[in-house]
């Protein structure tokens, strides 16, 4: 079977296939001239490999699986998923590894389909990423069940005082409605930072990924740990979605207030061709022209406009308020190459950057992204 | 053919196979709780990608083959097996590239197929690594030759200034004998640092590798080369085995008394399922269950005793003495999955890290492994 | 098919292929006993994994393509080709990510199939290496047109500040001609280093690369961009090649001179066993043996011989010229798998290092690959 790439299976449950995934991008951040820390000099024009997947997949007889990949845009290597699963029944699958600790709907989606080049400011300001751990999945027909217990991510568990751990769990209610399908999902998530490890700290880019600028950052905190909610509205039909999700963050602060930062988002799409918007297990998925450039057609074309907000200011803490509207179109030629444009208008409050000694200040950002996958 | 992964192959004879493996590890380590340098923090329970292999392996018509392989665990780039081989004839192998240098029975043994988690102490105390270099290799019905020149690893030849340099050979003679097979072989290696690199450092991990920690640790010791010598003798019976292998490493220190330093191990083992263990030219090689989780069975269950033994005290150098008593469970549900759980004792002298002043005393190291490979 | 590994592919378009090189370098270079800077403790006889690439190429339905790879030799990850292709029509392809931006004959041509070791040492000296950026191809039976519009390397675009770009292209006239084939090319190149990038440098290793020592050095220099041009001349007939190639760089220094440094090389080559000299779509190609090792022939031996010079010296900079006569045998026992040993003597004068504290002298230098690829 070919899936971008060839699948290779055999009667006896044995299948493998390469995987693989390029994004390129080039954006634009139009800010005031005058912000402080010589900021300006970090926006502008940008190009960036987003990210160069390389890996395998499979499945291997009496239930269990696998994937191994690894991002390496960075010219380094940047772990992604990295596990062997067991699939104890029909619905049960236990995993143990690199994985998404089940941040929400969005941070589960795969960065190939999100509505945006980027996920919500949020997602990025929480530190979602993935961590060592070990999880178990119940995946029905209308009810998806997830939890596991994690250490951290790769890469900082190369520290041996590194100790942090935490329990994360999310539901999600995924009924059919009126020709269309109900996503309802929640989040919980507790960490303890273990004590060797003693802050953390929340920022966000400005809707892009090609600077590493922050407007919005909270600096470094002490902490000994967190905890966060998440919660996951959607409503799927055809070529209509509409998603509504938020998360707020607690930072624990032994003899301090534990500051709680919140964001969100709101959108709304359509697929213009008429394809359907991809949905499965939860999570948003492919967008699949049934008319691609290699069938005569245009392929699939979707808009997506979407309102983002994120607050980083709380129980003295000001890493301020950074909103953003926006709009965004995808365009897949064929099933495995993609397009994205999207253009985002912020707005700063309390912003840690100021501009011309003023923390209030709108910005401009407009990317696009060419991408490919197997 | 499938062989974890599909292995392609034409009439002309070439081939082809993708390559992986993943390994999971968290441990346990326990120690009296004033042990100095801090070392206390680096210890207790520990979570590690421990290896995460990527690669492809094949052969080219004429009798060449070839591997490329990288563990990108580490969340950067660390060289394996990389080296062009060619076949002569029926027994005489050729190879040039990143290989290792023939150092005995455990260290040429897979990681995947070893009886505990980690190799002996003295294999990691006495630096044995993958090399840049040429070898040859006869492989007869009971008697294999190795042996071949080698530079240093691929990330130290890095600097231009390194110009050490190694010769490496190792005979095993492996007769059938009594329904069994005796495995008795030898290993010798004499290496010239080059100059530039004039120093070299012993030392161990507490049978586990999620800490970096060393108990026994000779510190950096200034040295113009090394030679070393390694003896092995098992017997391997269906689904009994023993083994027993050790290795003395001199130091070569011009106008100072040159320092040796001796390790080794006695193990045996048993398939409780009745399943053969796992042998093949000179090596131990994969437990593979007769009646796995696929079908309708519970694998191949293995139970292995060790004694290990690290002697890095001589010649007014005291680096300690770590010796180890431990039992480990090898579970193989199906053939390319493994889980291992394995705990040691240990017994400190003479220990580079003290205990509230003392250089005497134990240690208790339990850790659990999943693997997969293909 | 078989490409050195399979290529996967279906009626419908798609196809899919691994990628993957190993060059396993040995080189001996002699220079006199009295260079400054201790450059001789860097030279004298060297190993090195020179390249190890992994990765994937394909076809996606609708005229996509893609290939991700990158260069592991370093223990780390040096990046390659990373690109998404668009097949316009049979001659017009576009492709955006990492790629060569066109910089002229030897430059385009593939690491496996250079005449000697290593390139003209004005390709190394002028930088030439991939970047990211959008390029358009009109490939005719005679004619290739080659430009586009390019940021920098992906490594180099990490840093936000770097807002580099360049406009490149090449033309290459390849007539069939007296039973052979000429070919006659021009490239131009204009790169803006912008604003934060404010200087150059301009080096080149000995002949080959196991050091990282440059006798020619211009040392770092302020600057603002750069311009570039270079000719390419070519005869191939049979078993036959001659190539003649020249570039010339000019660095722009605003309010100074702006220094222009040249190189340049002429080769003649034979295949001694009367196999064709690989060439295709302007650039030289794979060395296929007619009756190889696998069908009891010898495979087929190819000689060069090369003259190559680079001049350093301009607007009162004084970075060295480095003459070059050398003599390079290839052999290509089968398809797939190729052997290089090569030696050449250098002349140098206005060394950066400088001899006894002359900085005209000579060096030897000796090098040997083994090689393959799929």
């Amino acid at each position: 079977a070919w899936k971008g790439a060839p699948q290779f299976s055999n009667d006896e449950g044995w299948s493998f296939k390469p995987r693989g995934r390029l994004q390129v991008d080039v954006a634009g951040i139009d800010a005031p001239n005058d912000l402080s820390g010589g900021v300006n000099d970090r926006l502008g024009t940008g190009v960036e490999l987003r990210r160069a997947y390389i890996g395998f997949d499979g499945t291997i007889p009496g239930g269990f699986g696998y994937r191994v990949e690894a991002d390496i845009a960075g010219s380094d290597v940047s772990l992604t998923d990295l596990y062997l699963t067991y699939k104890a029944n029909r619905n049960v699958t236990l995993a143990v590894g690199h994985q998404k600790p089940f941040w929400g709907l969005e941070e589960m989606t795969s960065d190939l389909f999100t509505s945006t080049m980027e996920r919500a400011a949020f997602s990025q300001a929480f530190g979602f990423e993935r961590r060592v751990g070990a999880s178990v999945q119940y995946s029905g027909k209308s009810l998806l069940v997830q939890g596991g217990v994690f250490a951290d991510d790769a890469s900082s568990l190369n520290t041996d005082t590194n100790k942090s751990w935490s329990v994360d769990g999310r539901v999600v209610f995924m009924p059919k409605l009126g020709g269309g399908i109900l996503h309802l999902g929640a989040s919980a998530h507790l960490r303890d930072l273990g004590g060797s490890v003693t802050s953390t700290r929340y920022r966000a880019r400005p809707f892009l990924h090609t600077t590493d600028a922050r407007l919005v950052d909270t600096g470094t905190i002490g902490a000994t740990g967190e905890r966060s909610f998440g919660l996951e509205a959607a409503y799927i039909a055809g070529p209509f979605h509409a998603t509504l999700e938020g998360h707020s963050m607690t930072a624990r602060r032994p003899g301090l207030a534990d500051p709680t930062f919140r964001g969100g988002y709101a959108e709304v799409g359509y697929v213009l061709t008429g394809d359907d918007t991809g949905y499965k297990n939860g999570v948003y998925d492919r967008l699949k022209p049934s008319k691609g450039l290699d069938d005569g057609g245009i392929g699939a074309i979707q808009v997506n406009l979407r309102y983002d907000h994120l607050d980083l200011n709380d129980a003295g803490i000001v890493g301020g308020r950074q909103q953003m509207a926006g709009v965004a179109m995808v365009w897949a030629p064929v099933d495995n190459v993609r397009f994205v444009a999207n253009y985002g208008h912020l707005w700063l409050r309390d912003a840690a950057v100021t501009a011309g000694g003023d923390d209030s200040y709108g910005v401009d950002a407009m990317g696009m992204r060419a991408q490919f996958d197997f």
